[in-house]
């Protein structure tokens, strides 16, 4: 019987670890870690530095190369394919390496628009003899908030999160006055009407490069547009994240 | 000028913290800390215990009583007065005890349906020379979510999260399949059809006393407000929190 530790890191800053996460990395055997490109290369060297920091002597770290999604198709069988590959990687790993607990880090926490536990679960209906543990990390959501120095939600008001995909589908969704957006390679804030929105986005959130603008959506976001181009094109990548709120 | 920590502590684990909350609570030199009352001593007991492991020599507690909220009224003018009071007596232990660094330990993450941030804002509108500072912190969501094992949301959909006043008095929301409930005093799920609906229900998640109930909600529900009955009469009080999908 193997555990499956499934971390969240937070979102960059090898401080968002809580106590719980670092005495679970401790306890691991084995840490997989994933390798997603050069583009990326900053965060597999977030997650080394992390596991060279906290895995105890006993602990071995196994990088694996990560396969690419097929974007041509669908995107939802798309996604389901993708994660059936990478079940058959981690099932392979965990063949190879025999081990009682096993470790993955998960960016920022394991619940938000993250497939860890879908993965997971394809290895158990598979027939892996499993148990999950998930512990709770800083998502990108809670660190945007922090840095703004803002409340997520208006005084016992409801808020939803969503993706950019689907925010330029559906425009601004009914009955809800704040609305976070992640997932969002395109700047869907602008098939929004600039006017009585206001907007705080960052970039990068908790990391060194972070960055943060935030204003009236009409004056604010061609700023964040030009400032979103920009960084992308220095750093090689990207990911931003922003509340929207009406009123 | 001074600086005001307001540092989330996750829900009721001291292993929450992050070691950014570490950091911070140990450059602190005071923290000031709320009593809340008899019944909830149990959670001024953890922050008086988070204080005595990671406050230096140098920082200092000191305990205030809260205000009793007037709940006799409308809500919204009811917890504007409330704030107002707690901001004066804010005010006025920053003015009898000058600091550089003050820190606040916020219950779960200061995003989250809490009023430090809109509490601090008032200080500030008030003239009192502050900055502050936001440290994030696990969320009752999370720990609900990490404890079921479960995501927060499907595969790039969204989700809603509400208030157990705002179920009861609107159904079920607009748009999304997924809905998180918080400050429900009143088991509001049980306002809902249950068919084809699946709860995931947490009482004092991420505690020694944690208790989780799942299942479609037409059965789980009655189990619930059970378990909840039994639970606050044998502990005093009780936070719950829970998760509602569709499909
Ligand atoms: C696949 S989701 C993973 C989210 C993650 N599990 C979390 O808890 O934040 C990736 C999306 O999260 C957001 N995100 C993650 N890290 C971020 C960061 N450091 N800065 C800004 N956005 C971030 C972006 O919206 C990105 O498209
Ligand atoms: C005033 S809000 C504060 C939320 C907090 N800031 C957070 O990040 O979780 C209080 C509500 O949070 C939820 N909650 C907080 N701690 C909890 C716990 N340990 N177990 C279950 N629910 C909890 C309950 O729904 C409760 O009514």
């Amino acid at each position: 019987m193997t555990e499956l530790l499934l971390i969240g890191i937070g979102t960059g800053n090898p401080d968002h670890l809580t106590l719980e996460a670092v005495s679970a990395l401790r306890s691991a055997e084995i840490v997989l870690l994933p390798r997603k490109g050069a583009d990326k290369a900053d965060l597999a060297d977030l997650r080394r530095m992390i596991c060279e920091r906290h895995l105890s002597a006993q602990g071995q770290v196994i990088e694996f190369d990560l396969p690419r999604r097929d974007a041509s198709g669908d995107y939802l069988p798309g996604v389901r394919d993708w994660h059936e590959a990478i079940a058959r990687i981690w099932a392979g790993l965990l063949a190879g390496h025999p081990a009682s607990r096993v470790a993955l880090l998960v960016w920022g926490d394991p619940s938000l628009y993250d497939s860890s536990l879908r993965i997971a679960g394809r290895l158990r209906e598979a027939g892996s003899e499993l148990t999950i543990r998930v512990v709770p990390g800083i998502t990108s959501l809670q660190m945007l908030t922090a840095a703004h120095g803002i409340p997520l939600n208006t005084l016992g008001a409801p808020f939803l999160v969503t993706t950019g995909r689907r925010l330029r589908e559906g425009g601004w969704p009914e009955g809800v006055d704040t609305v976070a957006v992640m997932l969002d390679g395109e700047c869907s804030f602008a098939h929004l009407p600039g006017d009585g929105l206001h907007i705080w986005w960052g970039g990068y959130v908790g990391m060194p490069q972070q960055i943060l603008i935030a204003g009236p959506l009409g004056e604010a976001g061609p700023r964040i547009i030009a400032a979103r181009e920009a960084a992308r094109a220095e750093h090689g990548w990207i990911m931003d994240i922003y509340l929207l709120r009406r009123g």
